[in-house]
């Protein structure tokens, strides 16, 4: 039986790089198997995802959703990241709403925005810089010093690539998943517009609506955009087409339309309108604002030159893989990603896999996903040298120092 | 001096496919040139343009922004649809707001919704085949019987192809530019996210807004996401990548952002805000609603078997026009309807434009769109042979029966 730990600590006083300051910086995070000293695997979770990253067992995860145990085919006992070999720490970032700190939490005697007693939006901005340094902290009243990886998909892969950058020396082996050093325009143009959504909804009240209506309908805008972006033109094809939904839509909270008797109701829009009324009830429109915001300043080669010279300090190993039907993170980002750690001179492997899934497929491609990490995390980047005769097709940069 | 006229015609008592019927169907149009009973070009808008598709020099067109003489590098005296030559003909769509009957007309006695005199949401369902019914009795008012030619690009390439298949002897040449027969699922998700923000704005009322505040910042939602669907990750990135505004948003009247302080306003944003405080002063949220719903119910198969089955009615000639950067409407889709016209009998010749301009390409790429509408109307798919030896780089369909 793997040893599971979830519970919430205190870090204490922490300081934003915004520079801004909060006086107790509650961390929320879930940690399985035991520490030997060698073997902590920090995985990064995804903009809406929790800490919750395997299934707990007994324990109860409080999480629901897709942020309910969100990688329980990656990470867990006997699974690629195999939780009776490692000890896997995830944690949920600061800014987020799962029971780290964050624009819903509690604020102290006069630092709130309000008469609701939470921090709303007056909680100091997040960047993903603060996650780093949170982790580091937290990881640090774990008594783990150094980490055999860290392993990150989506904007958890900038985390996973700012926890390189920033500590170079106490990782071994850091695997981006689905990520890259820095958003697009066309995804900075749609998550400004999700905000937008966000903001424009009449409950919104400037951020501070947790003492009457959340701002329901601008956040499930905004997460039918993000669900967009997960998806691709072939999955949404495929899963979708232009069928007819079968039921209506039923409890999906959103405001009539007079038209839904004269025109179709799609599937895809079934789909969306029912994934938005999920969400909507596990997460908090100020800290999707927030969290996007983190997601869109992330510049991995920011004050730092180049995305080269961000990683140059870095002396482990690493492991870029994407997605061929991914248009968040693209192929192409990963082959800079790529480009970016050879010339930074780190030992890189780029894996492409083959999916459909668009972004997604990093949570839906385990059986590919899978044995890439558990070979990465075992033997580094050796392990690809040995299989790349009879397995060449997806690997696009064999490239070892 | 080519003729201009620009004016509003009463088509009297009009059924939609609905069924419903209003008792005069007004349309705004505007024809350039002389009408010598061979040469009538109709040229079909896309969804907010307007029948403004030329310079009407002296005369006022009462339109801005984008629906101003929105093709007039295209169409004119002298140019590649040359009014000097041609009869061209452009009519706002019912449903739409520059002049037609749509939503926001003023309803006879007992027929609008709300009290503001206003058809509103009672406004009758359209449908591309309404918009091309319009036309037709348009034309028979305008004297014309056969066109030599009809052209739209984006959903007015749909009501190009509804011409075609709907009267097929009226029409010799079609060309549906940055076109198809149905939208692909990815774009019915975006049109339903985007109509769900208009009617989840506050001052949407169910659509009886006109006698207070119209539904802006949902509207504002919608404009942005087409924006996004007409560019490229390549032009967006070229145009705006992460630079940061010179100035600030004023006038765009958006609501506003307690972290604007804290985080970039990038380009990609402003450009946007801006765009859709343009939008909003021009274009009715009921019209958008009204015609993003035709254009996502459009589908030229349905109840015709295939949209082979519905074209082969037609002895025409087709020119497809695709652009490769266009993710709204895709080359792959461009070829599946040149393979419908030439399964039909027709004579096809599919044109890929190298642009990374997305889908606005059909209204910005006007030196390599104009030359194949001009030799196309000059002489068909006959004019395509002559030049392919030398020019068969972006000539996927060299296919003519």
């Amino acid at each position: 039986m793997t040893q599971v730990t979830a519970e919430t600590v205190s870090l204490g006083e922490f300081t934003f790089e915004c520079g801004e300051t909060i006086p107790d910086l509650q961390i929320a995070y879930e940690a399985y198997g035991e520490f030997d000293g060698e073997n902590a695997v920090l995985v990064c979770h995804a903009l809406t995802g929790s800490q919750n990253v395997a299934e707990l067992g007994d324990t109860e995860s409080g999480q629901d959703g897709q942020a309910a145990a969100w990688w329980h085919e990656i990470v867990g006992p006997g699974k690629a990241i195999d939780t009776d070999d490692y000890y896997v720490v995830c944690a949920n970032v600061p800014g987020s709403c799962y029971g780290s700190s964050g624009p819903a939490s509690p604020a102290p005697e006069g630092r709130g925005a309000g008469d609701h007693g939470r921090w709303g939006p007056a909680f100091p901005a997040v960047t993903v810089g603060d996650w780093t340094r949170a982790q580091r902290r937290l990881l640090d009243v774990l008594g783990v010093d150094r980490l055999r990886a860290v392993v990150g998909g989506s904007v958890g892969g900038m985390n996973a690539l700012e926890w390189v950058a920033r500590y170079p020396e106490d990782v071994e082996l850091v695997a981006p998943i689905a990520s890259a050093p820095r958003l697009d325009t066309q995804c900075l143009g749609l998550d400004a517009v999700a905000r937008r959504a966000i903001r424009s909804d009449a409950n919104w009240n400037g951020g501070n609506y947790y003492d009457g209506q959340p701002p329901r309908d601008g956040l499930a805008l905004a997460r039918q955009l993000g669900h967009i972006m997960y998806l691709s033109k072939e999955s949404m094809d495929r899963k979708f087409g232009r069928e007819e939904a079968d039921s209506d839509a039923e409890g999906h909270e959103f405001p009539a339309d007079p038209a839904r008797e004269r025109f179709a109701y799609r599937d895809v829009e079934s789909y969306l309108d029912y994934q938005a009324a999920s969400f909507v009830r596990r997460f908090d429109a100020n800290s999707y604002l927030y969290l996007t915001r983190a997601m869109d300043a992330y510049d991995l080669a920011e004050d730092r030159g180049s995305a080269a010279e961000a990683l140059a300090e870095f002396d482990g190993e690493a492991l870029v893989v994407s997605f061929t039907g991914d248009w968040h993170f693209t192929v192409e980002q990963a082959e800079h990603l790529t480009a970016a750690f050879r010339e930074g001179g780190t030992a890189v492997r780029h894996r492409v896999v083959e999916s459909d899934h668009g972004h997604d497929a990093f949570l839906v491609e385990t059986e590919q996903v899978g044995p890439l990490l558990a070979e990465f995390l075992a033997d580094g980047t050796a392990s690809e040298r040995r299989c790349v005769a009879g397995d060449s097709q997806g690997d696009r940069h064999d490239q070892s120092p």
